[in-house]
Parts: structure tokens; C-alpha cells; sequence
């Protein structure tokens, strides 16, 4: 068949496969995210554009009218929770930052990811280094968290700042938002590797999820 | 919430904070423009494509019927002067040259830019290297110029030749008309970067606002 | 013959031709430098390493006696300066700025240029967002120069905080300081080119020399 | 003068600055290091070289007779401890996991820096995807650890395929080990950015120094 | 005229030419599709699009009526086997290994290609790294092949994988599934490019067509 | 205006101003248009899509009414040749030597320019070297020509093939026609900078045009 | 330690482990040798320079004084077999194939590789399209080979010119030869990819090694 | 053996093969060039570098003890001409404009070849925009040559300028002169190629050797 479940994986990882819905035809997404429920209590997919979100919503609530499906159109994920899937919350609370609006979209994703990853999320957005200040009137909250992520578009600086001013581990997202020589994501990609602040690690352009995750995992050590 | 507004920037930059169009739903762009325009009396917002724009339009209007918002489909501006708003203008001009009709949406962005920001601006557009006697033709009214932006896409070498015949501080805007190994406006940055001339520097591919907002910084001066 | 003098260049830029020492034999080097000493007060030379300085200056004072020549070693700039030359100062100071100590020789081409071009020039260095307090107790002496030199490496994010918080035109100087992702320099020139904060513009990776003479420009504005 | 020294840091990020000795010269290296010896009881220098640590031992030997220097020449690390430095443990290992023989001098960066940092290391070297048994015999002693880094060149695979086989935290060190379309650790970095494990991220080509410290960061969360 | 047949090329490389359908018009497509059918008994064209393959099938069934053309939306293959072919199978088989569903169109390109080519194929889908577990499931069926096609997107980490686990020759097809830093598929090319395991060759990105076509070449050695 | 006409050209350059037609307005690039139309009999735009086609040809049939103007799809070009033009034939013949059938419409640009600008041309299509025996089978009336344009994209290796069989000077035009590793163009432009035969130069990807206007430029020799 | 030998590659993949020389030291090299000794009659380094071969056999003839170490220092291979290491040849031969004099180094790589693996080789050396009758000449004896090794830098034209003539598999090896746009390699490997000939598969940049592994992997098909 | 003359070049492109003196060892260099001697009466190698220099003339001087060979060092040609050898002079001349001292060596390269191949030379030198002046005082010159030769690094504007100017085939030569952002040459490469001016074509960067080769061509049309 077109896909091999990895059922193992909550076992291995904590938590099960999710999918990830880009370049898969939406029978293959359908296909697979119902097989999932069968094993397990939570489903999520990524990268679920608005046209195959309203075909797995048709499908599935034919399938399980009773059942509630949630897509967030603002950062295009799809996710089923079991009505009988209890939550066991982590301590502390993971903040995630972001330099402008325009990043909204892979801010929430990476806050979204978390949250169903049972993970509490502060979120303190638009407070990049062209107004410095807006991010200095929020060190505190950001310190007090357990681990941060900041997300940041066109050069990405605020990934260096915060990461030279708290303790915590930074897990930075850099965003395709600019253009021109922002090469869709690449400046902000190679400032967040070559940070000159130390404790700040980084993951794929536009990888909210990544990020969600990583600070999950982080927050179970 | 989604934007965290920096309303000391007037006091610290000379000027408020000006909205990066691109990457913003709709109703985030509105949301700010409306908020910015309680704390200052102009408010201008870049790379607004005609249907945020007509959004915008008919939602401000709907709200404030009296006031006159502007938008310039040609280079993406939108933006609103309050009627009682007064002007200080700053001596001198700005000269802002173009190689190609092609570049001329980039240009517009920074000669308009500077206009918003109190200069007064003089166009010398479509007199590129191909024929360059149409650049020496023009090249006094640079020279009495305060400061120049040169824009220019494909090989960019506009920004040279320019560079070393004036000794005003030279502005250089690679644009990304062309195509092949122009690599969308690579080329023509790079040139750029590398020029022999000395007392030019960069901005971004396409970025006409960032070279109309420098100028009005050196006419500051 | 190899070379042809740009003697008009005074007339033209206010400053004669500076001699790229890069990539030239030691003996055409020395011709060059030779016949502008004829017709200029002050004659200088970029990139020029160790062994060609030794070479000039033995063939040089071996003519020239009397005259005195100048190696800046931390920064590779030759020049000799006529006892009988006047200069005229620029009112004001540009401000230097520098991320860390790495920086160090790109920082003195910018600052000794703009000293040669008859600026003054305040040195604020090593003072980069790994700890930001160090620059925020130094941004009123930066926001009261004429305009601004920023010259940072690895991830460059030092230029968009400064461009965030002062007024004055910044110039960005990426440097090649760091490694891997770094691509010597790319990473730095690409974090100023899409900088978040207005009013910066940039030169090229290492172009000490070129923030300089932009500086001294803009000073003459 | 050429440094701004960050005292704070140890009261912000719980560590005191770290040198970056690269692009210093020895003179600036010797300088830096000695102001820190007297303000704090670690002081750590990165990428010397052997040359300038000679020049440091003997210049420092001389200052400070009864003090030992260490130089880890096999990882180029510089670091002076003082006797009456009291170590505080952190709970639990970092595991280092390397792929290749090749990759031991940046593994050592990172486990050395972790050392430094107060963590536990254990050292599983060479266990690469050619021979991927070897990995999985000592698969359970890198999910018993707190936080994981696993150092590789070429491809740089092996940051997947353990970020798929374990629950902890993967810190992802690609190394320039490699030739060709390796692109000096370019192949490696691209990978661990895209890799399909969840888990994963990312710190700068041959940056060991980057991995340890996050991993000390993450230690203390 | 537009196109010049190269009907040797069954006798020189055993198959004829097979038609690479992007970036030809439609009737250009058509026009070599019917001349080729008057040399061979098999005629194949690549990336052929729906609204391509739609006008073939009409002006095609117009014209012989009785023949079979058959459409793969799902891999844009589109071809003609004519009723008196007679097949030659070759021993063994070729297998087609993925990592994940949104490969699926590259790896059936590669499984249907090798199967036009009279090879016999065993598809194992959907067994990336992030669950290596259903790779080792499946490695038996794989050793016992002639010859291995790796398909895998993102970092593409499976084809060192399974490069270290048999002795077969592998093929690895890049594929451009993900997203950010990925860059259309360099990422998995470059691993694949660099892979520490010995005997894996590379195809173009995407080119599920070239892979299937090599294992046929190499079942044919 | 948006446009200074280089009305002199045709004097030094020996045609007019070519009018690029990308990135332009359709009501600039007819503005444009019709001023050239007042000073010279003949009247060449490139890149003119199907929609600014028709609105030029209404706009300027209103206008113009007994006058021709020529729209070649295929190659998107447009042009007008006053009645009364006598055009002066150059001796011998331009070989336009393409390698695929994909590669058609950056052939015809090069040989529809080279006849505009008074070229005979001889059109050898699609003989790629995938069957190298099309091309032995053409290389006399090839080496008979004056100048030979070679349009190759994929891998462009028939430029080099070319190159070493005939002593004419070889014009080399790098397309965008393949996918993947080919990045548009970038492939074949690089084998045929890096051609290991001697006469062999290159023009931008895709730039029929600029070869066939170079090939002209020879043939005036 | 710092190694993990893979003593069951052997019984896997049918030849035991090559160690890269590429980034050891020599104490490093010398003791993984040593230790593969042990376990094999066939031990195979590459990428072993001068200094470390010297080192090598200066310490291997100390311990092992009966034994022969061979040095190529024309391809930077360094081996040992052991006297009663019986070969097991396989059927037919490998054509080794370059385009230049200049991938000598590459091509014998290769073809030593093929050759410690129990292939026949025959070399075919410097028959680049520059001049293709002589490749022509020979096609013959490469049509008659089991599997073709095509090495070339500069464009890599060959491996297409090749891989169009012959039906065997055709191993392409990208070569760093060359200089500027061919960005060490480069060029040829992005020719290599984008083959217009189908059969064609590549490895790295310079990997003769790789190669030639391959050929012998496909040999035992 | 490790070479394959091209012995039937002369007959083919009018110039027997040029020996590429880089990444061949000395021994096989000397062996291609006596070879050649057999059947030419000039021989020409490039990039020979002073130690492989002075290996060929010692090694050719004892054999040959009454020739005389030429080495240019400053271009790096290394050539013979026997006395018997009649010169055929080409009607008319090439120009070879360069842009900076810098750009001597490569210009050299051009001039000498074109020179070897019959050619004569006019050299106009260091005339660079950015001294736009010293170029258009030499305009004529240039203008009346029957192929023009453009020698430019840094930003290579200088080959637009001039292929605005003439109407003159303008071969244009980017060098790797310059830094940073130059990208030891891509900077120049891609101004060139993308050039606004018609009547200009490129060859690789730093290869003085290609553009003399190629007006050489154009001169024999
Ligand atoms: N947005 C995302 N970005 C990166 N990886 C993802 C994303 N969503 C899911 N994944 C991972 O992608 C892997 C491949 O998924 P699949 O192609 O669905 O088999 C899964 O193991 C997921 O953990
Ligand atoms: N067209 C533009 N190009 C580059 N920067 C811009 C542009 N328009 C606005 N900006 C700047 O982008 C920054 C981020 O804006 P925002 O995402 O709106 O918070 C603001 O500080 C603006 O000054
Ligand atoms: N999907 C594909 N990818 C790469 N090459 C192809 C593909 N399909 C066909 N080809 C090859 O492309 C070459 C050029 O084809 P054409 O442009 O049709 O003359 C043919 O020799 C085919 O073998
Ligand atoms: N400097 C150079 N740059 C580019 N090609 C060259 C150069 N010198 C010689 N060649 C060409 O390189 C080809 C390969 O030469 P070889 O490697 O000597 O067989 C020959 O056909 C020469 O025409
Ligand atoms: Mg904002
Ligand atoms: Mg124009
Ligand atoms: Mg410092
Ligand atoms: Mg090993
Ligand atoms: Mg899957
Ligand atoms: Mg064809
Ligand atoms: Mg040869
Ligand atoms: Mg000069």
C-alpha cells in the first residue's frame, strides 16, 4: 500500500506519528488519519490547506458523526481528540515570541503543536528588534518560562537578543516572511545558525510544528 | 494579542512605524492601520496588494467617512495624512534615477517613501547604461541633488556609473526585472555590492521603500 | 601601459583615487602610488598586505627620503600624507560601532578612512547582542554622531538593533568573522540587506574601507 | 579600547563569556583572557589554535606561575580553572554521540563544553548509518540520557535516525567532514533542518562549542 | 522541422526514445508521440500533464480508434503498448523503496518506468527513518533484489540507510517533498550525493523516470 | 515620464532600442512602442505575453490602421516593419542548432531576431546528443555557416559537442527546459561556461534574443 | 575510543569497511588499520596524503615487517593484502572512461577500486568532446564492458556523449577540474544530473572511490 | 596512457590542441607538449604555473637545446614556436579593454592568445567606470577594432558600458578581482551575463584564454 503506519512510535517518542499533509493527494491523507484513530486517541496532520481540510471534515463526519474535528485555517493544521483522551499537563510553560504579525501563521503552528503536546503556551507576539523595547517590557515572562521559542522573519535578529538575555534554551524558527534577499527564508535561517548568543539551537524555516515539538520534548527532561 | 504596536518609535526614529503589508491577513493589516492611526497623524503601509487594498478602502471608509485614504496601485502604497497634519519639509531634493520603465513600480515605492517623509523628489527614470548618453545628459540635476537613489535590475550597473560621477551619497535598489541568471534580482545586487565607485550602498532586491526612507535619514543629516 | 590615472577624480568626488591593493603586483602597485603622489597631497592604498608595505616603503623612502609613509598593519590601509596638506574637518563624529573584538580590523579601515576623508571618528566597540546592555549604555554618544558605521560578523544582528534605536543613517559592514553557515559573510551580509529596522543600508563584506568614504559622503551632505 | 567585556553574563545565562579566538590576534586573545581570570573562576577560550595557545600558556605562565592552563589540542579548546572552584553537578548525562572517526574533533568540542558547563558526558563515537548495528547496541544508553548530541558529516543522517529511535531532546552538530557536493558541511546542515524525525535541531557546521552549551542549557531546565 | 527522431536508439540502448513531455506544446507532443508509434511497438512520454494527456487520448482515439493509451495521473506517465508486443521479462526484481506517502509519484515514475522496461518490481513504501523498525521489517525482501530504488524526500537519510544494510546497488532519487530549507529537493540530493555508505548512485531530483530506467540497464548487465 | 527613448541607438548600435517586454504595463510598453514607431521603420519588443499582445495590436490598429504588426506566440515576440523598409540582406547564413523540442521557443527568438536584424538563418532542430548521430548527420551545412547558436538546456552538452567540431564561433544559449538539479537553467548555463572546446561563448538563460542579436553582430564583422 | 569498527560490513555488504583517510589523524588512521587487520585479509584506505602514508608504513613495516603496503600517490590510496588472500575475479570488465588528463587521479581511483574489488578494468583515458573522434574510436570497447565509469570536470559533458552511445550502466563522476563558474566541481556534477541520456547515475564530486565501489557492486549482479 | 591527442584539432578548428596546464602533473605535461611538438609547429599551454615552468623549460632545453620556449609569467602561458613557423596575420585588430590594474593578468591571458592565434592587439587598460571618462576618451579606438575584448572584476559593469557604446561583438571576461559579496567572480559573471546592452556574450570567469580563443574566431569569419 501507499503507506506503512509507524504505530510504534508513541511508544518510542511519546507521542504518535503525525502527518505531515503536503504532497499527499487527499485520499492518502484520509486514508491515513483514519487508520491512526484506530490506535490512537489524538490525531494530528500539518499542512493542511483549506481545500483538503473541507474534504477530510466531509469524510470523517460521515464516517464519525459524533466525533469533533478542528482545523485552524490560520496555521493549517487538522487534529481529532478523543472525547475520552485525558490530558496530563507538563510543568511550566513554554513562551514563544515572535518579531512581527507577519509571522503569525508559523508562531501559531509552533504554539499549537505545543499545546497538543500538553504543554501550557505564553504567547508574546510582534515585539521584534526594530522596537526593542516591546521585547525588553516581556524579559521577565520569558525567563520565568521553561524553554522559548522565537520565531522571526526578514533578518531574524530577535532569535541573538533573546538568546542573550534569558537563561533558558532558545529554539528558533526562522520564517519565509520578507523578500528579495531574504531568499524565502534563508537570512533568517543562516542569522539563527551563526548566532553569536550562546543556547540557541535551530530548526527549518517555516517549522513551527519543529519547534512545538522540540519544546515538548525539552519539557519532559 | 497578534500585534504589539511601537508607538515610541516617532520619538525615537523621526517617523511611526511604517506596516510591512506582505504576509498579513487582511484583517491584521486593518487592525494595526486603525490602531496606528489614534496615536499619529500619518500612517503608511507597503507592499499592499489591490485586494487588501479595496479590504482597506471600504472598511476604513466605513468607519472614518471623511478622511481621505490613498492608494498607489503602481508601487503598493496605502496610505492615510490626517487633514490637519502640517508638513516640515527638508531642504534640498532627493534624485532618484532609473535604468529601465520596467524598474518603474520600485522607483515610484521610493520616491513616493520620501515624499511621505518630507522631501521633496525629482524622477530621472529610464537612463540606463545602454545608452548612457541619456544618463550624462541628466547627470547636473543629480549632482545638485542632496542625496541620490539609483534603481536598477538586471546587471545593475546603473549604480557604478552613477557612483563615479557624483559626489553625493549614493542610494543603490536592485530591482528583480530580468530573468535567467538574473536569479530575481541577485544580479543586480551583487553588482551592487561589489561596485568601484565608492559612496554607494545597498539596500534590498526591490526594497524602494528602504532607499526613500534612507534618504529622508541623510537628509536629516 | 597597465594603468590609467583617474586624475579628474577629485574634481569629480571631492577625494582622489584610492589605490585596491588587492590583486596587484608590488611593482604596479608602486608605479601607481607614484604618479598620484604627483598630482595629489594624499595618496592612500587598501589591502595592502605585509610584504607589498615593506616593499613600497623601502622603494618609496629610497625616492622620497624626506616624506613620511604610514602602514596601519591592523588594518592593511598604506598612505602618505604631504607635510604641506591642509585638511579641512567635518563638523560632527561618525560613530563606529563594532559587534566584538573579531571585528577589529574591518572596524579601523572604516574609522581610519573616514579620519583620512577628514572626519572625526568615535570608536564604540565589542559591543554586540550577545550582551546588549553594553550597547544601550553607549546609545547616546551613537545617536548624537552624524551618521553610523555598524560592523558586525557572524549572524550581524548588531546593525538592526542599532537601526531600531537611533535616528542617523547606519551604515552595515558585514564582516567574514565566524564559520561554517557563516559562508564568509553571506550570513551577515544577508541579515543587513533585510534588516527589520529602517534607515540602514550596506556595503560590502569586509568594506571597511567603502563605510568609511559612504560616512564621509554623508557628512558632506 | 578593542573590548567591551560583558560581566553580567554569568548573572544573566548562568555562565560567563565564552572568547571566540578566532580572527583575534594574540595580543586582543591574551587581553580578554586575563581581564575575565579577574572576574571569574572559569575562563574558557574557543578555536585557538596552536600558536596562539602557546603564545597564551607562555604569557599567562609567566603572570600567573602557580595557575594551570589546559589546551585541549585536539579540539583547540583554551581554558583556565581556578583551584578553589567549587563545581555544582547537574542530574543526569549528556550522551555524544559521533558518526564517524573524522567527526572526533568536534565531538570533543561539544563534550568538552558540556564538561566545562557542569554535565555529565558519555562518549558513544563512530557509530554511524554505513554500519547502523552499531548504533543500536547502544541504543538504550542514549535514551537513558537527559539530552542527546549527535555530531555527523557526508549526510549527516544519523541526526534522523536517532532522532527517530529515542524520546530525548536531539542536539544536531553537522560537521564539515566530507568533500565534493559536501559543500564544507552545507550537505550535512541541510539535512538535520529537514530531517523527518521530530525532535531534532540544529546548531551551526563544526559547532560543537554550540551543542554543548545548549545541552547544559537544556540540562538545567 | 521541430523534432528530428532519433530512431536508432532502440538498437543502440535497447529501448526507443521516450518522450519528455514538459515544456512542449501539445501538438509538438502529439505530432512525435504518432511518428514514434509508426517505428515502435512501445511508446512512452514523461510528465505529460491532464490537459496534455486529455488531448492525446482525443486526437489519438480519433485516429486509431482500436488501439489502448494509457494515463498514470498519479506519476503524469502516458504510453502506448501495442497489441502484438511481445514482452521480454528479465530475471529477478527491482526494489522500489520509499520514505514516505508524498513520495508515492516519484516512486511509482520509477516502478512503472522499470516495468515498461520488462522488469519485474516489488514496492516498499512508506518506511522512512523516523521509523526505522519498518524498513528493518521489510530489508530481506530488499536484499533479495537485483537492484534497490531509495525514494525519499526531505533530508532522503533512507538511502545511506539502506546502502549500509545490503550489498545490491542502490539508486536514490531525491525527491522535492518538504518544505523551508529543503530548497526543492537539494537537501535529499545532496545526502544522497554524500552518503557514507558505499554503493549508492544518484539521479536528478524528482527523476523517478532515470532511476527506473538505470535498474533496468543494470537487470540487463 | 516612465521612459527616455535612446532614439540615437540605431547610429551607434547600427538597430534601435529593442524594447524588453517584461515588467512593463501594457500601457507603457504601447506608449514606448509607439514613439519608436515615429523614428525608425522597424520596431522589435520581447517577452510580450498573449495579453499584452492583444491589447497592442488593438490599441494600435485603431491607431494605425494599414499598418502590419506581427505577433509570434511562440517565442513572444511582437514587432512592426514599416512598408517602405528595405532591408540589406548580411552574407552567408546564421546555424541555429537546438537540442530538443522543448527548447523551440528560445530557438525561434534567437532566429526570428537574427532575421529581423537581416540574417538568413538555417534551423537544425532537437539534436541533442542523447542521439548524437542526428547532429554528426548535420555538421556540414552547420560548419558552413558564419556563426552557429546552439540552444541546449537540461545538462547543455551539446554546445561543448559543437563547439569542438566546427571552427565558426559558437553562440551558446543555456534554457530552463528540465527540472530539479537543472534550477532553471542554471545547469546548462554552467557546462557551457565551463566548455572544455575553445570558441564557445555564452548569453544569459533563455536569451534567445541576445544570441541572435550577437550572432547579427558577427555576421556585420 | 574513538572508533567503532563495523567488522560484520564484510558478511553484509561482501567487502569490509574502507576507511577514509580525509580528517584522521594519523595516530587515528594508523590504529584503525592496525585493528581492521585483524579481522580481514584485505585492508583499504583512501584519501591518505603523502604525510600520513609515510607515517603509516614507517610504523606498519615496524610491526608487520613481512608484509607489503602499497602507496598510490597519484589517486591517494594506501593498502594492504594480505599473501594468502586468494581473489575471487568477477565475469567481464569495467571501462573506465575520463575526459582529460587533468582527472587522472579520479579515473585511477576508480579503476584501483574496481580493481581491489576482483574487477578487470579497462582504461580509457582523455577522450573529452572537445575532440570526440576519440571516443568514437574507441566506443566499441566501452559498448563491450559490463559497466561504464565516465569521469570529467570542467562541463562533464562526456558522461551524456557516453551515456547516449552505449547501453551499459554508466557510472558518472564529476570532477573538480577546472576553474571559476565550475565552482570546484560543480558544474560538471549539475551536468552530470541533468543528463539528457537516460543510464545515467552520479556520484560526489572527485569520488572515483564511489565509483568504482559501484561497478563492482553492479558486477556482482 | 594517460593522453589522447587531439591530433586532427588543427584540421578541424584552424589550432591544434592547447594544452590546460592545471591539475596535470609536471610529468605529464612535459609528455603532451613534446608530443604535440611532433606534429605542430606552435604549442600553447595555459595556467602553467612558475614551478611547472621552469620543470618544462629545463626538461625541453636539453632535448631541444636550439628551440626556444616563452614564458609569460605574469599570465602563466608557457609556449613554443618553431623557427620554421609562417605567421598567416587576420586583417584588422582586437580590442582588449580591461577595467582595473588589478584585471592585468587575465587581460594578458586574452591579449597573448589572441596574438598566438594571429590576431593583432590593441590594449586599452584600467579604463573603469568608475573614471567613466578615461573610457570614452578611447571610444573610437575601440569602435574601430573588429572585435572587442572586456576584461572587468569587482561588479564587471564596465561590459555593458562598453556594449552600449560599439556596435562591435564585445566578449566579455569576468575576473575573480575583488571580495565578499564578489564571490571570487560570480559577481562580475552574472553582471555580464545579464547585461542591458545587446551585443555581448560571456566566457568563465578568469579565462583571458577563451576570449582570446574566441575573437580570434570571429576575426577568421
Ligand atoms: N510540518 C512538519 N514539518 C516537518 N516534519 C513534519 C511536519 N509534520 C509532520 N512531520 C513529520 O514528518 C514525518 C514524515 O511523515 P509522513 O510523510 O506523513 O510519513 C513524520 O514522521 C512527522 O513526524
Ligand atoms: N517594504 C518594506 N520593506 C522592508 N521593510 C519594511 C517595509 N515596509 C515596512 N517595513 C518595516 O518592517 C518592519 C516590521 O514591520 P511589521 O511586521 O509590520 O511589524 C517595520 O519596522 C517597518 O519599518
Ligand atoms: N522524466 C524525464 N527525466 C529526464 N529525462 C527524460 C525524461 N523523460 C524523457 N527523458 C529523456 O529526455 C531526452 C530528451 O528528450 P526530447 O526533449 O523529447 O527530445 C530523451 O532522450 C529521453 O530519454
Ligand atoms: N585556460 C583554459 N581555460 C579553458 N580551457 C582551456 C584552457 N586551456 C586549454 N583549454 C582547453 O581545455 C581542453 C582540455 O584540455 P586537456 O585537459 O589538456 O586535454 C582543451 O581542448 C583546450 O582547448
Ligand atoms: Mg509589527
Ligand atoms: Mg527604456
Ligand atoms: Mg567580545
Ligand atoms: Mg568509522
Ligand atoms: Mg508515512
Ligand atoms: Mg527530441
Ligand atoms: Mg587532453
Ligand atoms: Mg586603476
Amino acid at each position: 500500500g501507499y503507506a506503512t503506519l509507524d504505530i510504534q512510535r508513541e511508544r518510542r517518542k511519546g507521542f504518535p506519528e503525525i502527518i505531515f499533509g503536503d504532497g499527499k493527494s487527499k485520499e492518502h491523507l484520509l486514508g491515513i488519519f483514519e487508520r491512526l484513530m484506530r490506535f490512537h486517541k489524538k490525531v494530528v496532520a500539518t499542512r493542511v490547506n483549506q481545500e483538503k481540510a473541507s474534504y477530510l471534515i466531509a469524510s470523517l463526519k460521515e464516517r464519525y458523526p459524533t466525533e469533533h474535528f478542528e482545523y485552524r485555517s490560520d496555521c493549517n493544521m487538522f487534529y481529532w481528540i478523543s472525547h475520552d483522551y485525558v490530558e496530563i499537563k507538563k510543568t511550566g510553560y513554554v513562551a514563544v515570541v515572535s518579531a512581527g504579525t507577519s509571522d503569525f501563521s508559523v508562531a501559531e503552528e509552533a504554539a499549537v503543536t505545543a499545546e497538543l503536546l500538553g504543554c501550557e503556551v505564553k504567547r508574546i507576539y510582534d515585539v521584534g528588534v526594530a522596537g526593542i523595547h516591546r521585547l525588553l517590557d516581556k524579559i521577565e515572562i520569558i525567563e520565568r518560562s521553561r524553554v522559548v521559542i522565537v520565531v522571526a522573519g526578514m533578518e531574524g535578529a530577535l532569535a541573538s537578543v533573546v538568546g542573550g538575555l534569558v537563561s533558558k534554551p532558545v529554539i528558533a524558527v526562522p520564517t519565509s516572511v520578507g523578500y528579495g534577499a531574504n531568499f524565502r527564508g534563508l537570512s533568517a535561517l543562516l542569522t539563527m545558525l551563526n548566532s553569536c548568543a550562546s543556547g540557541v539551537s535551530v530548526v527549518n524555516i517555516d517549522n513551527g510544528f519543529g519547534a512545538g515539538y522540540y519544546a515538548a520534548t525539552v519539557m519532559a527532561v
